[in-house]
C-alpha cells in the first residue's frame, strides 16, 4: 500500500537523483608532495645542456621577425639578418631567464579559481588545437563551434580542470578572422576559470588581453601585474620560429602575460632519433627563445614546454605513451629545474579510438607528467589520436585518471583513528569489517567514487548490458552537460564584452587582422 | 614481368613474414634504476609499524595448526591452545624476520633463466588462481586444462615474463587431487622458466618439488639450496591462518623453497576501512607469519606479500588500481624495505571487459609496483575482473605495458653519437631528420617496437576494419600461439617425470592426498 501511494514521490526523487550533479571531489589548487624523479644523473644533465648550448652558439635559431631580430641584437645576441639566424652565448641565455619568476600566480575572473604556477602545484588544462572531435553517438567530425562551446562547459563541469584552456576545437564553421572573437566570449561567458588564447600575430592577442580585462573588470596595468591569459608557443623545429608566432609572443610578452615555449621536437622527424638529441635541441630551442621572453619585458611569467616523443619511422605519425615519450618528458623536467622555471608536459597518446591503448598510453603520460613534476599540464583531458580529435568520451575518463592520481597523492591520514586498533580488536579471526563501527561510521567517504569505473560483479554487469567504459563515459559527459551550471558574470562585464566584440567584428571585417 | 614471375616467391615471403616469431626485447632479467617511491615519512611508517606489533603482541594471529603452534611455542611466542591465538613480541618477530636472506637466486630447469629476488631486481610472473578464463573469440568460461596449457604456451612465447607462474587458471575439468601433476608437468614440458605450486597440504608441495627435482636433473640436497619453486601463502584475514596452508608452507619452508605471505586485507572488509589500519593489519599477518617461517628453516627465502585494495563498500567487490591500492601499494613496498625483505606486488584491476578501463587500472597498479620497487610482481599479466578471470587479451596488453615500462628505465645513452650536435648542424632550420644519415643508420632500432599499439593514421586505420586494442591483442595470443616453440628438455628426465607422475596418480587414487 504504501508502496503503490508512494510511487510518484519515489519516482519523481529516483529522477531528480539521476539528474543530480555527478558526484565529485571539490574543486582546489593540487600540490605534488613528492619528490621529482630524477631519470638522468648531473653528467647526463651537463651533456644535455651543453650540446643545446652548442646549438645555441654555433648553429643558431631562425627568428623569423625583423623586430624579433632587432630586440635580440640589441641584448647582445649574433644576429645575421640576411638569414634570420641567431646567435646566443650560454651566459646571455642563463642571465635572461634567471630573470623569470620561479612561481606565480594567475588571475580568472571568478577569484575562487585563481592559480598558483610553478613550485609543486600541478595545474591540468583541457586538450588544446584539435582539428577534429568526437563522441560515441555523433563520430568524428571537423570541429565546429557548437563542439567548442560544448567541451568548455564539459571542462567547467570537472571540478578536476584548472583552466579552461585555449581552442579546444578548432571552430571550423566559423570565419577565421574573427573565430577568436567567438571562442573568447565562450571562454568568458561558460567558464570562470582561466584561459588562454592564440599568439596568431598582434591582434588576436589584443583582443584575448581586452576581453580578459573586461572579464575581470580590471585595468590594463592591473592585468599586466596579475596575467590572465596563457600561450602556447610551439616552434618550428628544428631551430626555426614563425613570424606570426613570434607577433603574438611578443604582444602577450609586452602585456606580461603567459608564454610556454613548447618545441615541437618529435624524434626521428623534427628532432634527431636519439632522444638525448632531441631534448638537446627541445632545450636549445625552449631556453633561446624563452630567452627572447626576458628580453622583451623582464619578469615576464613564463613555462619551459616539453613535448619531445617519438614518430612511427614507417609511416612518421607521431607516438605517445611509448618509453621514448615518458623518458623524455621525465628529463624534461629535470631540465626546466635546472632554471627554475615552471614545466608544461601532456597527457597524450596515439589511438585512433578510445580503448585500451588510448588509457594505456595516457596512462604512462600522466604518471610522467606527475613524476616530472609537470606544473602545467596540458591536454590532460581529451585528447585522442595523436591530438587530430577531442574526445567527449576521453575527456571524462582522463579526469577519472587525474582524480586517481591527485587521491594517491593526497597524504595517508595515520592519526590512531585511521590506524583503527581498537576495529582491528573487535572484529574476531576470520571475522569480517563490513558491519563493524570503524567502517559504518566512514563507509561513505572512505574511498575515492570513481565517475566511470564500474566494479560490479560480471553477471550484474551483463544484467546491465555490458557497457563498457567507453560507453558508460558517454552517458557521463551527457550527464554532466545536462547539469552543466553556468556561472554568474556581473552584467555590465558582460554588456561591455558584447560591445567590444561587436565592435572588433566589425573592424575586422573591414581591415582584417594584424 | 618480374611482378608476375616473383609472385608465388612473395606470396610465400610474404606467408613467412605472417608466421615470424613476434619481434620482442630479448628475455632478460630487469633491474630497476629508480630511487623508490616514499609515500609516508618516518613518523607515519612507525605508526604504522607499532600498530602491527601491538596487533601481534596484544590480540594475536590464529593458527590452525597444532604443529605451526607448538614450533611457534618453542621458538618463543605465546599460544593458547584453546583458540589456536598466538601473540609474539616485537623482538622475537624483528629477530626471526632478520634470519632471511635480503636477496635470493631462484634456479629454472634452464639455467639462463635463473632470477635473482631481491635488490632492484623486478620479477613479472603472470596471473595466478583464476578459476575463470576468457579470450575475445570462446568468451568467459570456467577454466579448463587446455586453457592452462595455452595460456603456459603463450606466456612462455613472451619474453616478458620471468616466471611461468603457478595455477594461472584452474583446470576445472581435471580431478581436483590429481590435477596439481597435470599442473606441474605442463609447467615443466612447456615452459622452461620458475614456477610455482599451490600450498594446500603437504602432499601437493612434496609432488611439486620433486617434479622440480626431477626437471633440474639435481638431488633433494641440491634443491634445498637453490630454491626452484614459490608459493603463495595468503592469509585468511583478518588475523587467521588456514590448517592446509600452513602445513603446505611449512612443507615449503623446511625444503628451503620460496614462501611469499601475502595477507588478503581488502579495506572495509577484511580488514578495516582506512588505508592506515588495512596496512597496520596486513604488516601484522605478514611479518607474524613470515617470523614463523624463519622458525621452520632459519634463513628460508621469502617475500613480504602487499595485497591491501578497497571494496566498492555497495556490493563489497574489490576495488584495483584506485588511489587506495596505489597508496597501498607503496607504502607497502616501504615496510618491506624496513625488514630488508622482498616484496611483492600485483598489476590488477577490477574491469569486467578489456577496455579503457582495465588498463587505465592496470597502469595505476603497474606503476605503483615499480615505484614502490616491487622484487616479484604476481598477475603481471592476464588479470581481469578483480582476479576472477585469465584473459588471454589482457596477457599481451599486460606485455606491451610492461615492455613499456622497462624500455623508459632504460639508462639513456647520451654519448657524443646519441647527442647527435653533428646531425643537429646538418638539417637546416625547419628541415626534417626523415633522410638524415643520423636517422638512417638507427632508424630500425631507434624505438621500441609495439606489439599491439596501432599508430597508423585514422584513416588507414579505418581501411583495416578499425580493429580496437584488444581485437590486436587478440590475433597476436594466437600468432604467438602458432609460433610457440617448446622448449627442448632431456629425454631421461622427461622419462623420470611421467614415471613419478604415473606412479602418483595411482597412489592418490588409492590412498588420497595428505
Amino acid at each position: 500500500m504504501a508502496t503503490e501511494r508512494n510511487a510518484p514521490e519515489r519516482r519523481a526523487r529516483r529522477k531528480a537523483e539521476a539528474n543530480a550533479a555527478v558526484p565529485q571531489p571539490p574543486w582546489s589548487l593540487v600540490r605534488n608532495p613528492l619528490p621529482p624523479l630524477e631519470l638522468l644523473d648531473e653528467e647526463g644533465m651537463t651533456r644535455i645542456e651543453n650540446t643545446a648550448f652548442r646549438v645555441l652558439e654555433e648553429l643558431g635559431l631562425e627568428f623569423m621577425s625583423e623586430e624579433a631580430c632587432r630586440i635580440l641584437e640589441a641584448n647582445g645576441a649574433k644576429v645575421d639578418h640576411a638569414t634570420g639566424l641567431v646567435k646566443m652565448d650560454r651566459a646571455l641565455v642563463k642571465t635572461m631567464i634567471a630573470k623569470a619568476p620561479q612561481e606565480f600566480k594567475m588571475y580568472a575572473r571568478n577569484p575562487e579559481r585563481n592559480l598558483v604556477v610553478g613550485g609543486n602545484y600541478i595545474n591540468f588544462g583541457p586538450v588544446g588545437g584539435t582539428p577534429n572531435a568526437s563522441d560515441l553517438e555523433r563520430g568524428r567530425r571537423p570541429g565546429s563551434f557548437r563542439d567548442q562551446v560544448e567541451l568548455i562547459k564539459l571542462h567547467q563541469s570537472l571540478n578536476t580542470l584548472h583552466t579552461s584552456g585555449g581552442t579546444i576545437v578548432a571552430a571550423q564553421d566559423l570565419p577565421v578572422p574573427t573565430r577568436h572573437l567567438d571562442q573568447h566570449r565562450a571562454q568568458i561567458l561558460y567558464s570562470d576559470r582561466v584561459w588562454g588564447g592564440s599568439a596568431i600575430g598582434r591582434d588576436r592577442i589584443k583582443d584575448a588581453l581586452e576581453l580578459a580585462r573586461i572579464a575581470r573588470g580590471v585595468s590594463l596595468e592591473d592585468i599586466q601585474r596579475e596575467p590572465s591569459i596563457s600561450t602556447i608557443i610551439n616552434t618550428n623545429s628544428p631551430r626555426r620560429v614563425d613570424k606570426e608566432l613570434l607577433s603574438g609572443l611578443m604582444e602577450m610578452a609586452e602585456n606580461g602575460q603567459v608564454v610556454c615555449v613548447t618545441p615541437f621536437t618529435l624524434a626521428g622527424a623534427m628532432s634527431p632519433i636519439t632522444i638525448a638529441g632531441a631534448l638537446a635541441l627541445q632545450s636549445a630551442e625552449a631556453l633561446g627563445v624563452l630567452a627572447f621572453v626576458q628580453m622583451v619585458r623582464p619578469g615576464c611569467p613564463m613555462i619551459f614546454g616539453g613535448f619531445t616523443s617519438n614518430v612511427d619511422m614507417k609511416t612518421g605519425a607521431p607516438a605517445f605513451g611509448t618509453p621514448e615519450y615518458v623518458r623524455a618528458t621525465i628529463i624534461g623536467g629535470q631540465i626546466a629545474r635546472r632554471y627554475k622555471l615552471p614545466y608544461r608536459a601532456s597527457n597524450v597518446n596515439s589511438s585512433n579510438a578510445v580503448d585500451a591503448q588510448a588509457t594505456y598510453e595516457s596512462a604512462m603520460s600522466l604518471w610522467a607528467c606527475i613524476m616530472s613534476h609537470g606544473n602545467w599540464i596540458h591536454h590532460a583531458t581529451g585528447w585522442l589520436e595523436g591530438g587530430l580529435v577531442a574526445s567527449y568520451e576521453k575527456v571524462v575518463i582522463d579526469a577519472e585518471m587525474i582524480e586517481t592520481m591527485k587521491g594517491w597523492m593526497t597524504p595517508l591520514d595515520v592519526s590512531d583513528e585511521a590506524l583503527a586498533f581498537d576495529a582491528i580488536a573487535e572484529v574476531p579471526p576470520g571475522g569480517h569489517y563490513f558491519g563493524s563501527s570503524h567502517t559504518m561510521s566512514r563507509f561513505e567517504h572512505a574511498f575515492h567514487r570513481p565517475m566511470v569505473s564500474d566494479i560490479r560483479p560480471f553477471q550484474t554487469w551483463v544484467e546491465g548490458g555490458s557497457p563498457d567504459t567507453t560507453q558508460r563515459a558517454h552517458l557521463m559527459w551527457k550527464r554532466l552537460l545536462e547539469n552543466y551550471q553556468q556561472p554568474p558574470i556581473d552584467p555590465a562585464r558582460a554588456e561591455e564584452m558584447e560591445a567590444y566584440i561587436a565592435r572588433r567584428r566589425s573592424e575586422i571585417g573591414e581591415r582584417g587582422l594584424a
